[in-house]
């Protein structure tokens, strides 16, 4: 069934991506993907070994004050970066996604649908969408610069000394 | 040359990767090495089609108001990705790089060596390396979302609305 998902989600997207299909192409009953998964969003993430749900984020991230939404952000995840199963996961991730477009695009259209609409609906700013991707962006270019080219002394920077810089950055491109 | 140069710098780095060795691969005189390339630094840029040069970069932004750089550093970065030429060969930088453990090496070698130092050397804050290296993964990371995910609406924001949200978050990252 995860092959099955793999290959739609790859050839339609995450959007267009439908249980139905993925059913059919693994030879079973939508109803017993149903009860396996529950939703795309669910299924997608087994499928790819996604480590993280996207929903719990944006809770985590609008639990607390406003004005230290970048530090929580930056926090999180640095802490999920730093546990090394998951950052190996991240990792294959980020290095298929760099090199299909497949990938790339269900990946892409997964984090619109699932975090990004989700996050900018509560920021009380103009462009929230846009300033939502331009903080993911910044988080997935300090992984990349941290753990897949390892600039020093980026990538030995203990996460004490990380977060608040990283928090601050992300602060003002969230909040102004 | 520029295959003898490539693969002396995907095996040695770009610190210890020598002149020497890089004529003695090509099978020509380190003079004439010398002659066509000048300096180690341009040497890999040739060989890798590295299309901006660390120094005019460097130089470029500390030419005007301190208070201003952040948006003097995306608009210049924002401004070479627009030129489909040169989003071209970054593209294929940013691809290796995330696949290749050699060419991630040698270009953070190269980035360390000719770039961080210069820049950080400048900057009037504490751990400048770390905010150098910080804001570059930022540029990285927009460049993939923008460029290579193609994340809407931050693939098509125009530069006018790009240029002054990346320039806040890279003044508040190099200069508090």
């Amino acid at each position: 069934m995860l092959a099955a998902a793999r290959a739609e989600f790859a050839a339609r997207g995450y959007e267009r991506a439908s249980m139905r299909a993925i059913a059919r192409g693994a030879g079973v009953d939508a109803a017993l993907l149903h009860h396996y998964f529950g939703t795309k969003d669910r299924l997608f993430m087994a499928a790819l070994e996604f480590p993280l749900d996207p929903r719990a984020v944006a809770e985590n991230v609008f639990a607390g004050d406003p004005a230290t939404i970048g530090e929580r952000v930056a926090g999180f995840v640095v802490g999920l970066w730093e546990q090394p199963e998951v950052r190996e996961r991240l990792l294959a991730l980020v290095r298929t996604a760099a090199t299909s477009e497949e990938v790339a695009g269900a990946m892409r259209g997964f984090m619109v649908a699932e975090l990004v609409g989700r996050v900018a609906a509560r920021l009380e700013v103009a462009q929230p969408e846009l300033r939502v991707e331009l903080a993911m962006s910044q988080v997935v270019g300090l992984a990349m610069a941290r753990y897949v080219i390892g600039v020093e002394p980026l990538a030995s920077a203990p996460p004490e000394v990380l977060v608040p810089l990283l928090g601050r950055t992300l602060q003002g491109c969230l909040t102004d």
